[in-house]
């Protein structure tokens, strides 16, 4: 196996700008490819092997699955290992937002290590949900400066969100992803079919971040999900008109965000909608809010503050908060009433985006504006109907 | 302060290959500078703060600083923030090869999370040998995936080496650097006139990097090592004709070489001449052998394989040990008589260079090629020569 699409060329220049000073200017290429495959583990279908770089030279993968994963899938992907003989070195760990740290991605490092990994030409392949694929990512981008990884996302948040950036975390200090890199993927192989054995709620958990992308980028995507979210939930997104749709809708919007700002040299990122106050509320209360729905009780706080700035029409809330609850989606949670808690949780948003706030704002619903100027009177008022048990 | 020279514009695309594929095509632009300041705390300079991003609205430097290095200048740099009515914000830390481990990069992180540094516009400040930059470096690059940070170098290897790449580092799992990036500092600034507080032996610790660079790429850094090597010792580096020279030439040989392939995207690189067995040798003797000591005497083992080799002469081979006796650095060592130890060394390096030995090796003083085909018995019965306790 020979995949180094990974980081492709490179450039560098040395400039002596005087005796004593000297400038490096140099560039990274960064490649990676996202695919849509369905049956990925279907003994018959080399599609998996050869994405991996299925070579003669391949004797070996070396593989990180989450354990509940395995659970499920683990005699389908021996057998597969089996059928193309290759010898499967897979480390089968336990994972949760809880343990989303340090000593997790170090037990991947020990992986690696024991396995003795080559720098370039041995992939590490990550099977899981999101906090397994950015922990790989992690763990990868760290060992040895980086050696390439592939992702292989088993639940709805990771499909259309964890898998498709380039972006790696591990939880620190109490704060969510206060720790990590941009390690490109080589590769991202998306199999819906895996959403078959996903429970209810953690579909609706993916569903949040659907709900993000479709009111602040996409409409088409937002009256999608408005006609077929039940559908969606009932059939785990096995359906083959709609679901397709609303996956490749959602992946090629995140893609066409994250692209041109692959290392956030922009801070005012349209895809941290529901992101602001969400990191600590989903911290804070653990494990009791799963993160899309964090991120979807941001959306609808973000929402309610567009409409007192005239941004949306009580109307187009209504249709938002529909949406959610088509989603099965938490549409209130106590921790609304706390206004010194959301008052840290925007103070950290604005250290994360260099001292302003930067919130990204519907603008109508598949449109974003930024807003900087956001009064914490303007929040608790807000915040305060949200914390009522029901809606 | 708006220092974000350290990433300039980056570049991406996307591209839908199919229905169901899509690459990222994006490039990433990095930009630092190194420069050579004198007297950098002295009260009256403002330079140290220029180089820092010096406007009005800065009113704190966030710092770590070795606690040796605090020891014997902590007063100066308080007097120089002092002066300028900036408030240094300082972790002390102590420092050795032996705790360059993932507890002390935490330190760090608990330190920018204490002092709530915005993500762009707050960098921080490492003062101190390479141990304490590596570790500043992988801090500030895991910490909300990079801040940005500025490199003071106070020991000899650290001028010429540590501080003028782009890598960070910690050990780990009995590894040296196992675990790492690329985070490219916004600034290194190169103050010699901090080795006059360096003792002897880590002067010529520090000179094992430059009989490195001299050997496998400048013949004339070699010359005037081998006319001034005792000199620079005596004088700490302190004379203004030839210390001033040698270090321009080190700091200007190997950015030469680190610019073009700042990611290390090909695997031969001239400035891992000496980085091959040494690794291992220094973890394993810790803390007897220093790292610049460790990378001598592989230099000298390479030397005497390109002997066997007939890449170097014996008169060639015997200025080497020449200069390296005036480095007051050592020749020998007992591990060399440990052949299991070399086997595993070479294997190691071998899986860092993606399976390959792309051993870099002198081809006459000051020309680099590399060997891929070394046996065991030729790195044996060299190596045996460098076990005895004599020369």
């Amino acid at each position: 196996m020979n995949d180094r699409a990974y980081v492709g060329t490179s450039a560098g220049v040395l400039m002596r700008t005087d005796p004593r000073s000297w400038r490096v200017s140099a560039s990274q290429d960064v490649n990676y490819e996202v695919r849509q495959l369905d049956g990925l583990l279907d003994s018959s279908n080399r599609a998996f092997l050869d994405a991996c770089g299925g070579s003669e030279a391949v004797t070996r993968h070396i593989v990180v699955i989450d354990e509940r994963v395995d659970a499920l899938y683990g005699t389908q992907i021996r057998r597969y290992y089996d059928h193309h003989g290759i010898d499967l070195r897979a480390l089968v760990l336990p994972i949760s937002e809880e343990t989303k740290e340090m000593d997790a991605a170090m037990a991947i490092v020990r992986h690696l290590e024991a396995e003795g990994v080559l720098r370039r030409s041995d992939p590490l392949i990550g099977i899981g949900g999101g906090v397994l694929l950015d922990l790989v990512g992690f763990a990868a981008g760290l060992y040895r400066r980086g050696v390439p990884y592939i992702k292989v996302p088993t639940n709805a948040m990771a499909i259309w969100d964890a898998a498709v950036g380039v972006k790696t975390a591990v939880n620190a200090l109490g704060r969510r992803n206060r720790l990590g890199s941009y390690h490109a993927p080589s590769k991202a192989l998306l199999d819906r079919r895996f959403l078959r054995t996903v429970d209810r709620r953690h579909l609706s958990n993916g569903m949040g971040e659907l709900l993000k992308l479709a009111v602040i980028k996409d409409l088409r995507l937002f009256t999608l999900l408005e006609g077929h979210s039940q559908m969606l939930l009932e059939t785990a997104f096995q359906d083959d008109i709609v679901a397709p749709e609303v996956i490749s809708r959602a992946v090629h919007g995140m893609l066409e965000e994250l692209a041109p700002n692959l290392w956030e040299t922009t801070l005012e990122r349209s895809v941290d909608f529901g992101h602001s106050f969400a990191p600590l509320l989903e911290m804070r209360a653990l494990p009791e809010l799963l993160h899309g729905e964090a991120v979807a009780l941001d959306v609808l706080l973000s929402c309610r503050i567009a409409l007192r700035r005239g941004l949306l029409t009580r109307d187009e809330v209504n249709r938002v908060v529909s949406v959610m609850r088509a989603m099965e989606l938490p549409l209130s949670h106590r921790f609304f009433a706390d206004s010194e808690m959301l008052q840290e949780a925007l103070a950290d948003t604005m250290r994360h985006r260099d001292g302003l706030q930067r919130l990204p704002m519907p603008s109508g619903i598949g449109n974003c504006m930024f807003l900087s100027d956001l009064r914490l009177d303007e929040i608790q008022s807000v915040a305060r109907e949200m914390s009522d048990a029901g809606e």
